[in-house]
């Protein structure tokens, strides 16, 4: 099959074009290097089923003119911001690079006739309801970020497309996504941290920040099974929350990381407070029973996959 | 008080810049006249608390410098393309009349520390959810049209933007509005087909499509409670359903404006299906308890609403 991965050079979109081509699909890759880099891709283009566009998907005309050229069969929409702390400053951001690529999207979906659509939301389109587990039937999403409200409002514009022009679209609110190809987070501060002084590490907030983290390739295999498995027979919209098997706290990512790092006398110093930044939420907690009644489960714990991404941090080249 | 009213050259802003004046509040009026008319603010312009610039929302540096001079106190949102049908043939309408308004509205509030927003939503938040009696806390909003879409968007945004600026911000999901000044609608489908033939009409569906229809200045009455009353103390969002009593179905407007055109013989010619169109939601009704328990109320029911609506635009020269 024909695919587009818009965002396809990114953490994430860049081990789903690895695997729509293990599995022989052709990939167009489309990405505007803000986020995503060459490095992540450059394994694949020589790659005759692989084809980069060197495009910024907020840019209507430059994209709708990557789509008449090539014409996928189904959109894996993966372009947005995902540095939360960067739109935090200048919202513009999220209005162009999360929400405007989405509706780009969906236009040139619309215009060519493309009726197959994989969507990458969030936890954050929930907002701050800590004290609530989630599920997809949670009423009142009020996001407390740019990007969650970016998120919130593509979706709102899948729902319109979907039903006005027949689409089949595919929603996974994404918790957080770690493995081989990250760029940012906690992890990265905490390393970067570390390696200046082994001795002392600072916490944003008060380190109990809890979340579920998936590992990358887990996300991956769940995309594939539902957009592209035989027995996919989807109408309009379908929406999952994604998650795995338990949370891990922040706290809990520092004494992991400083054992597989081999410090053993490190004094953590929390800079207080529930969250570690405003726009951040400081704990959720998914419900995943939907997605597990359709037989898919994540291989890994959130803290086995927190422990592997530490793992393979460390084993590559850049740190 | 300063107030600025987007969108107030418009049907709903037009009388929104009344009641303001009429309280002594001054009025800074911007409008891009794309929807809005000169004619709906003429009585205006020699107020010299009205000051009016024919500016496009849409235009974050036009906005912007509007912001800069006037910075106003608090910021009425009307804004917006309010006709489904023409951006079910082109959505580049509302992204960026509905959504992108929206948008610019809140960068400017944040970037000249502006907290007091109003914003005005719709039932096409919530979709086709024709046999649930929707509330504020109905789940899974799923907007079935373009407009619907950017205004769940918009809520999204604002929700965000409260949050990360401390703004206090009230959202009311406007129901149909009618009243002097409308523009488009069924009621003006109807009277045009009946002037060209006072014998037959068509109707669009199979006129049972039935929504609730407030008078325009009941609504306004609310705005100016909820927004300007001295006892107004509200932080984050609140949000409300906006309703009346009752709900009028497409025949029964038909039925009023023929008695009140003293039209006794007219066949009704049904074009057929549940929906006048794609993305209209053939019926819905509102639980309207939250706003009640406020000690507001509109004063005329939905039926009456419409009737007063047929006699206001009969006895005004354009028809």
């Amino acid at each position: 099959m024909k695919t587009m991965v818009v965002g396809g050079a990114g953490f994430i979109g860049s081990h789903l074009c690895d695997a729509l081509l293990a599995n022989e699909h052709k990939v167009v890759c489309v990405d505007n290097f803000s986020l995503g880099t060459k490095e992540n891709i450059r394994h694949l283009q020589k790659n005759d089923k692989f084809t980069l566009y060197e495009t910024d998907a907020a840019d209507k005309n430059a994209l709708d003119e990557v789509f008449d050229k090539t014409k996928p069969e189904i959109v894996y929409h993966l372009a947005a911001n995902s540095d939360i702390q960067a739109s935090a400053v200048n919202p513009d951001v999220e209005y162009r690079n999360t929400y405007t690529t989405t509706y780009n999207v969906l236009y040139c979906m619309r215009k060519y006739g493309i009726k197959k659509l994989f969507f990458a939301s969030t936890s954050a389109v929930y907002g701050d309801k800590r004290d609530v587990i989630l599920d997809e039937n949670t009423p009142n999403l009020s996001p407390i970020s740019y990007y969650g409200a970016a998120k919130l409002g593509s979706e709102a514009l899948i729902s319109a497309f979907t039903y006005m022009n027949d689409l089949c679209s595919l929603i996974f609110r994404f918790p957080n996504v770690i493995g081989p190809r990250l760029t940012h987070g906690v992890l990265f501060d905490f390393i970067r941290k570390l390696q200046k002084d082994g001795s002392h590490l600072e916490i944003l907030g008060d380190g109990r920040q809890t979340k579920p983290y998936i590992y990358v390739t887990d996300l991956i295999n769940a995309i594939i099974r539902f957009t592209l498995a035989d027995d996919v027979k989807r109408t309009g919209v379908s929406l999952y929350n994604l998650g795995v098997d338990g949370e891990t706290s922040v706290t809990h990512i520092a004494d992991m990381l400083c054992e597989e790092m081999g410090l053993n006398a490190v004094q953590y110093h929390y800079t207080g407070g529930e969250g570690g930044w405003k726009g951040d939420v400081p704990r959720f907690r998914y419900c995943i029973d939907k997605i597990h009644k359709e037989g898919w489960k994540a291989e890994y714990t959130s803290d086995e996959a927190v422990r592997k991404t530490i793992q393979n941090v460390l084993n590559t080249s850049s740190f």
